[in-house]
């Protein structure tokens, strides 16, 4: 990898309130260190972000070795989201930060047709951009599928809850809270972290509490309010793989396999429609503002 | 006021960690609503930052009444550091923006001498810019007198604390703490809101914690560590005022009405300077990034 000496362009944006820098580096002429991706997400020091964005061909960073292989469904002229957590760690998706990496491409020109392959290092995601313009969009992408493995019990916010044990590639206990209103579910105090059975989450779990469903018209069979805790980090105002556990097991509780469910979380609307082998999570990006950095920053 | 269409520029920077939007805006073009100010520094939809600096001709602020009248010590032509608080509220001064916003005049080039004024509503600050690049400053600036007011006491950290109260234009109760090391100041609990007595402090204060001066060498007389809780915001990394109130208490704590004393809170080290009729707060200026706002973002 050669490090650029151009001034390093950026663009900010969020999905449902999970932001992000987005750095375009098409033919990877980044460094693309731990210490940058710290620096860049600093809120305070830096731009601030809660992860960082690459957009990058697959092949170029296939060849600067950044991947070793090219991921399932994904090809070397596919747009490659390289995601890194706001510590510079890796993390294979993201399905807020997928929208709005499918937003950016589109709106820069990147992508000419609104149905396109994202890669991530979880394999080629399928998007649909169903309409944008350069703030807002609205997209709706492939997550894979939710798989129940059964029953369990936390502690969270003072109370012992039982959910349903959902795997969406990342573990989640997902509580759908008899009576709870929205407005009971607001005014939840979720700064403690739930406890969890460890047998059953030996790395942990993401835990998100649901409002019961309620029957909706038009595209959708039902809404729900959801709050998330996520494993690590505390609770955040949108997480795609949590919006797609919740909706699985909201749906698992009222005897459905099947369906699509609105979903408000304390950081926006978003759209979650289930099958037996696939969920798609459809909602909102917004990018903000672009510049570059002031030549020095990262020398001190 | 009129409403620009050109595309919205800003400047990222901060100062030990207090962050702030710049946005230029000489001839007052922009009209900085309340809800234009917390948009910017929404961490998560905006831009992020403690605060916003707009930048504008002291005489075009007043022409466009946003002035009623120009402070003490302003002229027409003198740059003025139109404050915001994230809320979109006004402040009067702070003394790290100060120092950013002198800095960002001179690497932008509004200004050609490395001592100037800057507008503030607590009236003209006389500045000195001693070193820049486009990416960091040092920068001193005239804070005013801090003026002590007897001792008082305060609840903070699980600990009954004597201090001194300052005003610095704002209220301050300063306490050095006998025998606390850098490493138990470090590892004080300072989540919760310090107590004060409210007969004493009707407006409430920020509550600085020191460690005892140590003897120094070279330019300064002494050095310590300091930590601070603002009123109605929490710990931050860094408070101009409660700096000044802190050196001002710990040289008055040791029988002296001036010298020269280095800081270090967690954002970075500063120098500050006290005399019985002014104090000088000198510190670091970091500007991150330039850009602009996308088109839009504001709509929605």
């Amino acid at each position: 990898m050669g490090v650029t000496t151009a001034p390093m362009r950026f663009v900010k944006g969020h999905g449902t309130q999970n932001d992000f820098v987005i750095l375009p580096d098409p033919d990877v002429a980044l460094a693309l260190s731990d210490d940058l991706v710290v620096a860049l997400c600093d809120r305070q020091r830096g731009l601030g972000a809660d992860g960082l964005l690459r957009v990058a061909r697959a092949g170029a960073l296939r060849r600067a070795g950044v991947l070793t292989a090219l991921p399932d469904g994904v090809s070397d002229d596919d747009w490659f989201m390289d995601y890194r957590n706001a510590d510079g760690s890796i993390a294979e998706m993201c399905g807020n930060g997928v929208r709005v990496f499918a937003h950016y491409c589109r709106a820069a020109g990147l992508v000419e047709t609104d149905r396109f392959v994202v890669g991530s290092r979880a394999g080629g995601r399928a998007v649909q951009v169903h309409s944008w313009e350069p703030s807002a969009a609205e997209v709706t992408v492939e997550m894979g599928p939710a798989r129940l493995d059964g029953q369990a019990t936390t502690l969270i916010a003072g109370r012992k809850l039982t959910g349903e044990a959902v795997d969406v590639g990342n573990p989640h206990l997902a509580c759908v809270v008899d009576g709870l209103t929205p407005a009971d579910l607001a005014a939840l105090d979720l700064t403690q972290a739930p406890v969890l059975p460890a047998g059953q989450f030996p790395r942990g779990a993401n835990v998100e509490l649901l409002t019961p469903l309620q029957d909706a018209d038009g595209d959708l069979d039902f809404t729900a309010h959801l709050r998330v805790f996520e494993r690590g980090v505390g609770e955040t105002r949108s997480c795609g793989t949590g919006l797609v556990a919740g909706a699985a097991a909201a749906l698992h509780g009222v005897g459905r396999g099947e369906g699509t469910v609105g979903i408000t979380v304390p950081g926006g609307a978003v759209i979650v429609t289930i099958t037996p082998e696939q969920a798609w999570l459809r909602g909102p990006s917004r990018l903000v503002a672009r510049g570059d950095l002031i030549d020095g920053f990262l020398g001190g």
